[in-house]
């Protein structure tokens, strides 16, 4: 294996991982589109496609070299590397948007996507597996998340707590007695449709953050990473499924999926360091705690249409204390305080610049649609263009 | 070309056709979902979700072992290796699932799910691409199969023969004087994106079943596979398209995306061994089983509301014996009866070990949905959840 | 790197960008059948069912030969050189059929199809990409066109114009005194997942059309490649998603993503030839272009429910322009008035083969449906089918 063919297979590799987490782009605004009102379909819409346009646009062009310095990589082509790293920060700033989305604005959030994108995501990276600026300072980390549990998902999930915090609930979500009022998803086969594409971009997420399949251990790391990747996915759902069952005699198809998606993020930390049973129980407490956390945010009202603080805050964590847990290894550096002190680094870091961006772009342009609008719907008064212009509506 | 080298090469070759086939998960979801009424397409999904939870979990950690012993292989990653054999499973279950759609209950399908994922279908694999249990008796098969034909595609469709058999027709769907009642689908371009997502995994589904690229002649191969797969889709297209027109003026295009699919069946024992012009014949040839089948399926009262039998089971039948006709090859063991046989051999056993299980599993917990929940629809009686809730129905 | 390793390795490569471009099959046809009205779903469906079997059909066993001579390659697998050149052809009548629906019949553009893609779409890549019948004479080209602005964008586009002078424009699109009455897309989320279908397809289209993976050098040109179209794209949505801000106070969603796609239509000419800076305002006009085009043609009168011709005539013009602007290299033959003489070579080409093709087409079977079935929907008329013929329509 020649370095050469080592950087062609590589690249090829990365660019496979590349594209594979693109499809979550389709597949968030699929999920999104699915779980809110038809009233508000355009609008998440739009706001996933800004995502993409501008948080990618800021990555490449600002926010990649704040984590990681001058564009370079020695081991496959540089702009393989800038296209998978720009891939994952979208993610995290759908995470926020998708928990806010039926009343928060396009514009004021796309402000944010940039801010995330251009800067505060990529101080997370920095610190976790970029140039590293805490290095040599009491704060520097030594926390193993692979793929990103917390870089990704809880940075995403304390971003989406600070903007829930300032956002607030949707109207009549919660009524004056503590009850909450149940929202139904408008259009299933979009749920499942944007939960397959996500679990699809999930293989290129975690298995190329391995980073190369360019030796025989390497590929070994990189299948394997994939497997019990696809396993906390199966257990997840099949818990969440079986939780429901007990619980409600039906099964709600939209948690069965948000089952398999918090499996999915729990596994994420460190997919490459468990066996191939380590992922069941992993992803099974994905799935428990996704069933659990649910409810849970409804009683604080924390209102988060499509479940994200459960499946990837909570989960975020429980992933990275997994490691910990199940994998710790200090001879590599990998212990549970470890673990935990890069959640909290992170979620503090994460929560207040989120919180204080938030706070002054408010003071600009407010994040929040007005009541009237609400009612009527985002898509009429932000985009101009309903969804489904020609369904009669039930009601 | 070292040994790690080519090991590396297919681990990633493998992972890339795992992938393609995984788009067939979402892909079968779509195109059932848009096929069957309103009322039962979260039903639908809920049981295709079911599917690559329960089957996907089943074969990896009992199935796997069944069809092939340990976990291991020398060529690749060992867990590429599960990963592509796992992505198989699911298809077989999924058109049982499909055929019995709209009348089949979630749960007792789910049972079946698990036990032919961890055991039925492991034997099938077992006899024809594993370790033979059958090797030195006088059932030895050797037949030719590279992707599953009859393996993959008969093995589902006669489960679905004897789920019929059990769960008979939806409600009205024939009337007192024999006629057929036309249920239209629901959703078109769901059923269009469906067959396309289909399409697309077949890529994987033939072309990695090849079993390397990692060299001049495997490369050459891969892409032949693809090649003659693609073909047989467009030629079963074509002509499916053409008979409609000369049956009916007017060209359903449910039955030309049948058609493309049968063409697809019917290429998948052999892709790697015909030249490529042999597929335009056979694909052509699935395609005209596909218009000629439905009706006839529809004559005994076999309802089957996605086509399955047709488009599995009959071009599963044929593509096992195209191999026989048009690429026997006496010196590698392939011959005309030796395709027969593996056809019968797998046709009793999966037949009569589905019905047996399918008959315990609705002593114990009844497949089928009582006629009020029929007719009001799956969605609200199984999953407590509408599909389109917001829509306004025409009927 | 032997060649027989570079072949193997290059093999994988080109599959890997054909399965991407296959994505584009369902991304068109999900983005047109989101534009139409519900009436006319199905139609556009089949249509696109249609072009890619017939019009793959006849370009692999025809087209082929008349464009590149005898099957053959020594690089890499001649089938897999095949299947990627294949999946380009469908994307030229793609951009002609999105453009004429609404009011366009399905069999004789099918027609239409067999003969852009079995003869006039070959001549063009002969004379470009192939071997190339102008050689020696006055008209030989020396446009660079990497992926086929020019030679797939305008040519489907031109084709798309004669179609539209033919076929005419919508009934009632036009007011009498001059207006424009719009006509809403039927479903947002549709036209979304079309459009990211797309673009996903664009990384195999333009990364593939680098042509090899297999040489440092090489990578590192097809990484750029995929970084500068995924930038131009970024860019167009931008660009064309503040311009509807700027002049409407509201961002249509169905502009934003029409300007991401003429943004990868802009790029496609040369994403190999620009540093990572050239694309942001290639693709920033591409945006510009396609917002300020759409209504102009409208002016004219030129009906075109999918902006196919802002985005890929415009765009494609546009794209090879930008190659002899920013990346002129006389050394290597590439330059501005190299890039004009192509672009009018072809266009006259495309142009007038199409208007002849089409103009007896339409003498022998009408091209346009009855005034009676267009108001009808085409759905009902020519395939007997609706596509969602359980919702309620509101009008």
């Amino acid at each position: 294996m020649t370095p050469e063919l080592s950087y062609i297979i590589d690249t090829l590799f990365i660019i496979f991982a590349f594209v594979l987490i693109i499809f979550m782009v389709p597949g968030f605004a699929m999920l999104e589109a699915g779980i809110v009102r038809t009233k508000n379909v355009t609008s998440v819409l739009m706001m996933n496609t800004m995502i993409y346009a501008f948080a990618s646009f800021s990555f490449v062009f600002i926010g990649y070299q704040i984590a990681f310095g001058a564009y370079g990589n020695d081991d496959m082509s540089k702009w393989a590397f800038v296209l998978f790293q720009m891939a994952f920060v979208g993610k995290v700033i759908n995470i926020m948007s998708g928990g806010v989305s039926e009343r928060a604005r396009i514009i004021p959030l796309t402000f944010f996507a940039v801010i995330m994108a251009a800067v505060l995501y990529p101080l997370v990276v920095n610190v976790t597996w970029g140039s590293n600026l805490l290095d040599g300072t009491i704060l520097n980390l030594s926390m193993y998340d692979l793929a990103g549990s917390t870089v990704i998902h809880s940075t995403g999930g304390w971003a989406l707590l600070a903007a829930i915090m300032i956002i607030g609930a949707r109207k009549n979500r919660y009524t004056k007695t503590g009850g909450v009022r149940v929202i139904p998803a408008s259009n299933i086969p979009l749920v499942t449709l944007g939960a397959f594409l996500l679990w699809i971009g999930w293989f290129g997420f975690n298995g190329g953050s391995v980073g190369s399949i360019a030796s025989k251990e390497n590929a070994d790391l990189v299948a394997l990473t994939i497997l019990n990747t696809n396993t906390a996915g199966l257990s997840g759902a099949i818990v969440a499924g079986a939780l429901m069952l007990l619980k409600y005699k039906k099964i709600d198809i939209t948690m069965v999926l948000n089952g398999a998606l918090g499996g999915l993020v729990s596994i994420t930390a460190g997919p490459d360091l468990y066996n191939i049973y380590q992922p069941i129980l992993i992803g099974a407490i994905g799935g428990i705690l996704v069933v659990f956390a649910v409810p849970m945010f409804d009683k604080f009202k924390l209102d988060d249409p499509v479940g994200a603080l459960s499946v990837h805050l909570i989960n975020g964590i429980w992933g990275t204390l997994a490691v910990g847990i199940f994998a710790a290894n200090p001879d590599e550096g990998i212990t549970l305080m470890g673990q935990i002190k890069g959640i909290i680094v992170v979620a503090i870091f994460a929560f207040v610049s989120s919180y204080v961006v938030l706070f002054i772009i408010n003071k600009i342009s407010p994040l929040r649609i007005s009541n009237d609008e609400e009612l009527e719907g985002l898509d009429v008064n932000e985009c101009g263009v309903e969804a489904y212009p020609e369904f009669k509506r039930a009601f």
